[in-house]
């Protein structure tokens, strides 16, 4: 049997994406634009005939509805789907909630790269009790212990094993896999796949909404390499200046 | 630990039920009415702290997306989700995309409450290949047989084993458990725990939109038994409207 194809969403843009707010573990909604985005990937998905077999989401809303969404649009709503607290985005800790130009102008330019782009450095941790902490959230129940903060380090560290465990397994089994999520997690999984540095991996953006193909390969060690290095965007264009827009974040 | 709390939720309006037809197996989409339904479900879901823990759905896209909403406005749409053909509404057969009026002026009362409501008559088959039949839907494809058409117990026989390995399963376990499916399958399911008749069941009316509360107790042969016969309705005025309006269908 072949291996499944793998292709990566990124949410459509959320409230506080349009509001230019570090979003981290907080649960806004998508808006407008982001329902859009929602459906375009959808459509384009049916347009290059990659029908996922199953979906991988989050536990935040701005990925499940960008999936509901697509889904709709590709007639493949009916798949089975599995949630998980792993693929969420990187915790921004003291972070979450507040306006990235200010942070920029209040912080200075080097400490809010370092706390956007460094790779093992997490910003403060959030309070316990905070707005805008997930410690008392349902949907954190079963965790050992909710963060209050990660850098990209830890999200590789929480999504990484959960990748080779269960969803390179059901690519391996020859399901195409279709997986909603974030900035973040996305940037974790494709360090991963495309072996790219600590260090290197802090140019890379990933664009809202656009979904990102990954044809694979089983290396000798079992695990999977991608064919296309970098993975192949179904729309490159508005994939260039979505990236462009990311990374441009705090000048607004 | 206490058995879960079942709520059963019938989708909301489709494009079909508003235009009178016999869907079946067809998926057809909510109309704005049944988006509505959906939401005003999971608003009733929050107001009585019916918060779900799992959530069981259909194959077919008025369920999912009624159960999508429901869960959105409840702010539950994190928790897991299992799809199951054996939720889906009945094989209506070769009725499958049939005005219901003109099917009872065609063919008289008797024979069309026989088709509707006969435990065990099912309609005449739906043709391989015709545009309403499933035997290519990809969904299906690791069905042993996809139905042609179906009775009431048919919809049983498919539906109760599930119900007790699976969904009964999660009760025990302590889970509040959503189960968004259709007025044939749902009735199915409350034949079994109220211990309907297979005569006063063609009596049973299930209103779309409207979640019915399920209390249960284990049974000293290990089955679930309501201790609220009938189920509780969240809106027993808005359920009692609906279910006229269902045993009046042919009417229209």
């Amino acid at each position: 049997m072949s291996i499944g194809t793998l292709v990566l969403l990124r949410h459509g843009e959320s409230e506080w994406n349009a509001l230019n707010l570090f979003t981290g573990w907080v649960d806004v909604r998508l808006t407008e634009k982001g329902m859009a985005e929602g459906k375009r990937a959808g459509e384009l998905l049916k347009e290059h005939d990659l029908l996922p077999d199953v979906l991988y989401t989050s536990l935040l809303r701005r990925a499940i509805s960008t999936a509901n969404l697509a889904l709709d649009e590709a007639d493949r709503h009916w798949i089975p789907v599995v949630r998980d607290w792993r693929l969420n985005e990187r915790h921004y800790g003291a972070l979450q909630g507040k306006n990235k130009a200010q942070t920029k102008a209040e912080f200075g330019e080097d400490q809010f790269m370092l706390w956007r782009r460094s790779y093992d450095t997490p910003p403060p941790p959030i309070e316990a009790g905070s707005e805008y902490s997930q410690d008392t959230d349902a949907r954190y129940a079963d965790l050992p212990e909710v963060p209050l903060t990660e850098c990209l380090l830890d999200v590789v560290k929480r999504l990484i094993p959960y990748w080779e465990s269960t969803i390179s397994q059901e690519l391996k089994a020859g399901k195409n896999v279709l997986v909603t999520a974030h900035g973040n997690s996305l940037r974790a999984l494709v360090k991963h796949l495309d072996g790219i540095s600590d260090d290197d991996i802090a140019g890379l953006n990933i664009p809202t909404g656009i979904p990102l193909r990954y044809d694979l390969e089983v290396t000798e060690d079992g695990s999977l390499r991608p064919l296309n290095k970098g993975g192949t965007y179904l729309d490159p264009e508005a994939a260039a200046a979505g990236a462009a827009a990311v990374a441009n974040q705090g000048a607004k």
